[in-house]
């Protein structure tokens, strides 16, 4: 291994040694007090006085120098599909926040097409990162056997894949579109669409799943479905007037996303209709600010934050023994009811299907 | 300087010398051709040809060698107040696009208080971040006086410092203020108040300074104000119970930001009032969904995307050039009217103040 100076930009006399010598510490300790990733180890006390000491001398930490020697980087890439979506904005809170206080820092890239992720994850290995979480994976991912085949600890979260190739935080999706499904039901609704996500992400696939179960199961048609081409306003507009054009006499939508059941929100406008009047529409994600959207949206509740955190959890976890398992994490959904969907009148729910 | 091997991970035996030779190129050519920050500068042929005989040799550039090498590391920090808020997923896209195609990588972090934030920058320091940018300064910033200290090249976004230090993108916040005062004075208003966001930073002081400006411009009392705790819906719920208790006549609202907004909309609805029946209320920022929420938010636009790319922009000239002299990059704002706001009642209108 090469030997790098402790700090070739000032060539400062301070060295770790010094450093360790004067707070009356083995070098190896001095060198975890002044590590983010290992000082919880030391006593808080042991920690302060070489810290304060690497001050005093003016010493700085060389993260590189100490990467080359440790081979760990203390960085963690994470992949998102969209750094200008608020959904994603709470997953990564919750990644960061796990990360930051375990002394380890968030390469955060967003907004690449397959090809481009391929390239992103090469360029973040050649940063040596130690691990990944990716937010990104299609059911089934070539970023993810990349990261497999270089041995890379990685972690999904939100999406996941169809095998159990790797560790992975997801919600339970099926189950969280059963919620919505049985509450349309419990309201009267017969008559019920899903607005599905697109098929090769697996929450579209899911929640797909989950609601021609949770129909058969209610003995109703589970046949009303329109497939959105992405998961955004304007795609859950056109797949709302596919659907009602097609299935008129719907009175409930279960959406794959609250995006998607904003887009229904403006389908259902332009008719003339009303939401919950003439129809009732569930969204999933409870995204920021759909408690204050017109109506106020009745929606799956997903802890997005806590998913971020389990999946930076799941990572360190694996940074730190690469054998273990794949998991599957399931994050818990809550069914929150707001003003979007309605008791069915029951001249409607007389007419049956 | 310290030679390090190009692959110590892998120990293959391609080198840049056996691509360079294979690709018909010189060895600082090929090397270029391999550097995302540098390939611009070379015909997208050559770099294909290169690239392409990279793969064939399985040759992987080590970037934290090359950093070595170079004293460049292609990585930028970026601070945020809150990874959590909507607010700045479109200021944080902007900054990932413009870095990501000049192949520059983004350390992100969020949520910390001033002495954490300090940490966060000595550790990104460690790291050797070619450059810095702060979503997070107070209008006079111990952050900032560490940074110059340090020669990292750091800019400023959204939020400024009260003095000219450092680079900075921010927004015409008295100028978006006198458009939202102005267009509720369009509208018969007189008796307006305002939300003011936290003293201490710029886009509070600013928009406080701006709404002053303009109703004194338009021969109206400009002292009803109460300043919220922070810029938060709660915050805004707590300030404008002060604002209409202590000034039970106001018919609008010019608020800080669009969190400030919706939390008078909140206290609005509490009180029995209705928006714009009773209160027009104006928010600022324009972020995602506020044009959904009920009723749609009249607000000032701001291009947080272009406002993330700009700072990103005024960056990289000062990673090339760090003796370029501080700049002040005002962002435009616009007024987007929804249906908060609405012409006052000529009864109101003859009351007078």
């Amino acid at each position: 291994m090469t030997t790098v100076p402790s700090n070739p930009t000032t060539g400062r006399a301070a060295t770790l040694q010094s450093i360790a010598t004067a707070a009356g510490v083995h070098r190896s300790t001095a060198a975890r007090a002044l590590d983010p990733a290992q000082s919880h180890r030391i006593s808080p006390e042991v920690v302060e006085r070489v810290r304060h000491e690497a001050q005093r001398q003016g010493y700085r930490r060389d993260t590189i120098a100490a990467s080359l020697r440790t081979g760990r980087s203390s960085l963690v890439g994470v992949l998102l599909p969209d750094l200008g979506n608020p959904v994603f904005a709470p997953i990564l809170d919750g990644i960061g926040l796990y990360l930051a206080e375990r002394g380890y820092s968030m390469l955060v890239t967003g907004g690449a097409d397959e090809a481009s992720q391929i390239g992103i994850v090469e360029e973040l290995m050649a940063r040596r990162v130690d691990g990944l979480v990716l937010a990104t994976v299609r059911r089934d991912d070539p970023v993810v056997t990349i990261c497999l085949a270089a041995g890379l600890p990685t972690v999904l979260v939100n999406r996941g894949e169809d095998d159990l190739r790797t560790a992975s935080v997801v919600t339970d999706d099926m189950g969280g579109m059963a919620l919505a499904v049985d509450h349309l039901v419990s309201l009267g609704h017969r008559r019920i669409g899903h607005l599905a996500g697109p098929q090769s992400l697996s929450t579209g696939a899911l929640r797909r799943q989950g609601f021609e179960n949770a129909m058969t199961a209610a003995g109703l048609d589970p046949c009303p479905i329109v497939t959105a081409t992405a998961y955004s306003r304007d795609a859950g507009e056109a797949a709302t007037a596919l659907l009602l054009n097609r299935y008129p006499h719907l009175t409930a939508i279960a959406a794959g996303n609250d995006l998607l059941a904003l887009g229904a929100y403006l389908d259902v406008k332009r008719r003339g209709l009303t939401c919950p009047g003439d129809i009732s529409i569930v969204g999933h994600n409870d995204m920021p600010l759909v408690d204050m959207v017109d109506p106020p949206l009745t929606t799956i509740h997903i802890g997005h934050r806590e998913m971020g955190a389990s999946a930076a959890a799941l990572l360190l976890e694996r940074i730190g023994t690469p054998s273990l398992s794949p998991v599957r994490r399931l994050a818990s959904a809550e069914l929150i009811v707001r003003a979007s969907t309605k008791q069915l009148a029951r001249a409607d729910t007389a007419i049956g299907f």
